[in-house]
């Protein structure tokens, strides 16, 4: 199994990740957002690359099940009915919603992978369930981390840690030989680095310091719980929505 | 001080670098090479980012003492006088001479960074000599590691190591006050698990593996030797240069 890893999605055209298994990493807020909204019972989240296309997608669509979640600049969108916090994305907010989703980074890098022959969304709320999910599919695997896009170095900390730390578990299982690329050897010494306290990393993160100025403080709180929220959402067709356990014991 | 850095120059316009203090790092093999030719006494280097660049300059220049060096696929491009191994560029080759320089990589960051406010070119064989210059600018610094274009990542793992590598030196300055990036810190940490055995990492890095198999083997022995060629190639106007010892014994 080879391990390929980027550090942003700038440079990606859609057809070029058409035969790729995609993991998009997008700690703070994307991926972590996805996850809690699909486990509070959001039918589907539509990912997009603008807000022009979300827009355009949501006019075609039905008022009364469909929302708008997102952010510029940190901050809701104009028009829309949900920001980027977790906290936004309550039961109450989105069951039985399908939401299209428009973020700077993660939407856009889910955007640009919705023709890759698999795509999966990973933080650490769900980070042994992401891993499991690559060790299982015994494939070829390549980590989008989301970056940071209008910065000089398109790259975000927390993804390159929650990354490493994915690439760290998928070395300690001993039935699975693993090659890594250059890039995810360094994602996976940078998580050596950075992994004992995540809460601590994140606040100390370009982006999370930036999102304590906006007063998401507690958003930091929720991306850093390891493990909590312990369901994977993968792309169907066009859409997310969270991969379904084949071996559910309540199925049986 | 703030150190930022990007690992590749795929994203930058040569506009948004004009204010920077640029530090470019192509240890195999730009960066390395251009140190070598300067020190065994070319006149000059001037980087190019294609090859129609290469031959329009080139057109305009005084044939007998003007080369055309770089590579493309790591072989010398047709028409050129030397390839991008440093063992090309000994004194017979290029003494006196102006280099225009072409390669895939480390000269397109070069040539980007042509507007910077300050352009010097680190690798392993001036690391110290490149810390001491960032360490006495007392400015902020960018490192523009050349990366590897045309691969997944655009990422090289010993551009990275050799870039954290003078940010420990940094760090390690009592009288500095260094503040770092998101990706400065992920170099640092990379450079923290791979700065043991410099010629291992490029041994078993992926340009160092696609060099070997070239037949490049002795140029990673020559990349690997830290502060070999103590000596620090800038942009002077539009050309690179050896930086002039201010403090040199010789003149005083």
């Amino acid at each position: 199994m080879k391990i390929d890893l980027s550090f942003n999605a700038v440079q990606f055209d859609e057809l070029q990740l058409r035969e790729k298994n995609v993991i998009v990493i997008d700690v703070l807020r994307a991926s972590t957002t996805i996850t809690i909204a699909l486990k509070n019972g959001a039918r589907e989240i539509i990912p997009v690359a603008s807000i022009e296309s979300a827009v355009k997608i949501s006019g075609s669509l039905f008022g009364e099940v469909t929302l708008r979640g997102g952010e510029r600049n940190g901050k809701i969108i104009e028009g829309f009915n949900l920001g980027n916090s977790p906290l936004e994305y309550s039961e109450t907010a989105v069951k039985g919603k399908s939401i299209i989703y428009c973020t700077t980074n993660g939407s856009v890098a889910m955007a640009k992978s919705r023709y890759a022959r698999t795509l999966a969304v990973g933080s650490f709320i769900n980070l042994t369930t992401t891993t499991n999910f690559i060790r299982d599919g015994k494939k070829d695997f390549l980590f989008i981390c989301a970056g940071r896009a209008n910065t000089v170095g398109n790259f975000s900390l927390e993804d390159a840690v929650c990354a490493g730390m994915m690439i760290q578990n998928l070395l300690k299982t001993e039935s699975l030989e693993v090659e890594l690329s250059d890039s995810a050897k360094a994602a996976y010494a940078v998580s050596k680095t950075y992994s004992r306290s995540i809460h601590k990393m994140l606040k100390t993160s370009e982006h999370g310091k930036f999102l304590i100025d906006l007063g998401f403080v507690e958003d930091l709180k929720i991306c850093a719980q390891v493990d909590s929220v312990p369901v994977l959402p993968i792309l169907m067709g066009t859409v997310i929505k969270l991969k379904k356990e084949e071996n559910n014991i309540e199925n049986t």
